[in-house]
């Protein structure tokens, strides 16, 4: 085929039918998680005043915007981040909420990052937070969500692990080797790139602060350093039998300039510990948002879709699960009348409107065609029946497609045994 | 307060938990039906290239465009409407699905307008389109799912009315009145507007064309006009049984230029007469999108979210049944477990994850609370059931807050018992 002359720009992404439901697949586990953990789903604007991004991070992800002047002369971006909007949204309405908020988003996210394998410039996010309470009771509460979105997928112990760290307790430890307040941003950002920064120039970055590479490691590998909020955090999980899921891991300290205190990251463990979700907690952002005029602690993480689904792909037991699924949302229906007498149209379209009616996913040929053909269009459409209207109608023939067996019954009541037929367990009904 | 630093940008709209609750009804409600249908969901970029929009359109909607230049030096645009992006997409994967394609789309598009009641700079969109089938059987099978969705919306006969034209009856007219084809989109767009051009205008505008009003007016009022494809929509409708919603009403040719045969808007009957959606047949847009590439002929309409959000809620039976969905959906949570005694948290922590873990959605106190106000915290969770962990743990009572009465069993089987409670039928489960 020739090149079509318009394509999706680099990074975006067309979700044909299949990608769409493996796309629904996704959304649908995270809102059906978070809603029996007892969130509520908001959703922020895609488009915002610039100001309120760079307010947030400090222009941490000002080069990655998509940002321009709308046609009234505002400074807007395409949300590269759902949690600066959220900050607005609840400074404006958390009064008119008990508290502690939980709250989810699901939604769309763009960054002008170059395109690459588990990467684009736009991608969908997960995004959980509690509002209103300080204590590590709210971090392992979150904790527990994370832990339970990654069961619900399939991911059973020891496909993933969940990293916890503690800000405080290098805020601690700073302290205890002398480093100046105004130096702490710095020190993190050092811990941040331990893993991956050259020897040499760790050495040399962390002796500008009188510090050695030994004593930065050695507070990392040593569990006697955790925080009072990570051993409540632990004990509260383990309470819940999710105990094993959850590790210390003081060299997380999380990029974002706004973290507080405890931080988190969700790892696959089996691969190339690839961060799954990732959060903390960040309890003066509601403040700088509202200029002081809300205070309110927050606890909060997200989870893109790029890096879950890859995940899922490469995990044959959560691959198993989300085909299964696949297999019942993006078929185009249960039930395909197959008219087999051109001169039952008429009574093909009522019985089609009325197995639709209730709730029967159902399809037909919108013209004529031989009936051979209509039954490969019903096995393409991966019905479960095909139901034929002949001659002989208000007889009706309904040949089971998966066993390739035979019922029949009366045009009369065909929703009610139609209805039966698709409840035998031979499989689920459509979604 | 004190007013925020920062707000919403005008015509945009920040969905807290209820408006949210409300975006999802429409979704779920659109979805369903158009699952039922046997259409599968696709979805486009919001962010493409402005030609594909000026490409389709002629420029119809460019000056409302939210049209920027990105980091790479791309002219994009935030997508005005989806149906350029889909024959983009169409054309692009057409071969590899069996014909015709019955696709649907729920997406957000961006307009600059001035933001009023029932209009915002954004809005979600119900999008659906028949590719591959010429014949009125596919404008049939699309109206009866614009019928069958104001139906699942409970609206019922008398409520609306979608009202079905023909552009080619038109252009038989044009011909037969000696106007040349150069001039027959200038001669539609007065059509378009006669209803609310001034007489003297309109009078004007068709002298210019050798035309009379009342010449014009008698071949709208005249029945016998119908198309043949009017006449076999509303032949097939009326086997479906939804002969009743559909009239022909040849004053109804829609604006965009695109269209090239059967036009038809679903109409609000009872106020306003608003249209709730609208479509047609689009026969040449994919050859126009892809350049020839491909030719597929195309039928296809679009709801948006404003209006029918604003008639359901004027409409008695339609709000309440949207006010039943709402309170299952809105709600926090199904079960709240009271801690009535610290000493059991741990107990407590346990039994919150079986129960989630089984699909009840289910909240509890994250620190220590009186149990009077945890009570009433459950109460403001929207919640059915207290279950109170006291210290005759692991005898637990439930308080059934709907009825005011109690029950009680043992914290070992709890997941089966109040599964059972949740059951009966005092409400339904939370979704």
């Amino acid at each position: 085929m020739a090149a079509l002359a318009f394509q999706a720009l680099p990074g975006f992404r067309d979700f044909t039918p299949r990608e769409c439901a493996v796309r629904n697949y996704l959304f649908e586990t995270w809102r059906s998680v978070a809603r029996r953990c007892g969130y509520v789903e908001y959703e922020t604007p895609i488009v915002e005043d610039t100001g309120l991004y760079l307010k947030k991070s400090g222009g941490e992800l000002s080069s990655q915007l998509f940002r321009f002047e709308d046609q009234g002369g505002r400074d807007v971006t395409l949300r590269p981040e759902v949690t600066a909007s959220l900050a607005r949204l609840v400074a404006e309405h958390q009064r008119n909420f008990p508290k502690p908020l939980k709250w989810f988003e699901i939604g769309q996210c763009f960054r002008y990052e170059k395109p690459q394998k588990g990467r684009g410039r736009e991608f969908h996010q997960f995004n959980v937070d509690i509002f209103g309470e300080a204590g590590p009771a709210a971090d392992a509460e979150l904790i527990s969500l994370a832990i339970e979105t990654m069961l619900a997928f399939g991911f059973v112990a020891g496909d993933f692990v969940v990293r916890v760290s503690d800000r405080n307790a290098w805020i601690s430890f700073a302290e205890k080797h002398g480093i100046a307040e105004d130096r702490i941003p710095e020190f993190l950002g050092i811990i941040d790139k331990i893993e991956r920064e050259k020897p040499e120039v760790l050495e040399a970055k962390l002796a500008a602060l009188s510090l050695t590479v030994a004593e930065v490691k050695g507070f990392i590998a040593d569990p006697a350093n955790a925080s009072p909020a990570y051993t409540a955090i632990k004990e509260d999980l383990t309470a819940r039998g999710l105990g094993e899921f959850v590790e210390l891991d003081l060299s997380i300290v999380r990029g974002l300039a706004y973290y507080t205190g405890v931080v988190f990251e969700v790892f696959d463990s089996s691969k190339s510990m690839r961060a799954v979700a990732g959060g903390g907690r960040y309890d003066t952002l509601i403040s700088t948002i509202s200029e002081g005029t809300v205070d309110l602690p927050a606890t909060g993480f997200a989870m893109g879709d790029y890096v879950i689904r890859n995940l899922i792909e490469e995990t044959t037991h959560a691959a198993m699960q989300m085909e299964v699924w696949l297999q019942r949302n993006f078929a185009g229906c249960d039930v395909y009348v197959v008219v087999a007498d051109e001169e039952k149209r008429a009574e093909s379209l009522k019985l089609v409107t009325d197995l639709r009616r209730a709730g029967i996913s159902t399809d037909f040929p919108l013209t004529a065609a031989k009936v051979g053909k209509q039954f490969q269009n019903a096995e393409k459409a991966g019905a479960r029946f095909a139901l034929v209207v002949g001659a002989e109608y208000p007889e009706l023939k309904v040949k089971i497609l998966t066993s390739r067996t035979e019922a029949s019954g009366t045009a009369e009541n065909a929703v009610e045994w139609i209805t039966d037929l698709l409840h035998q367990p031979d499989g689920p009904l459509l979604a």
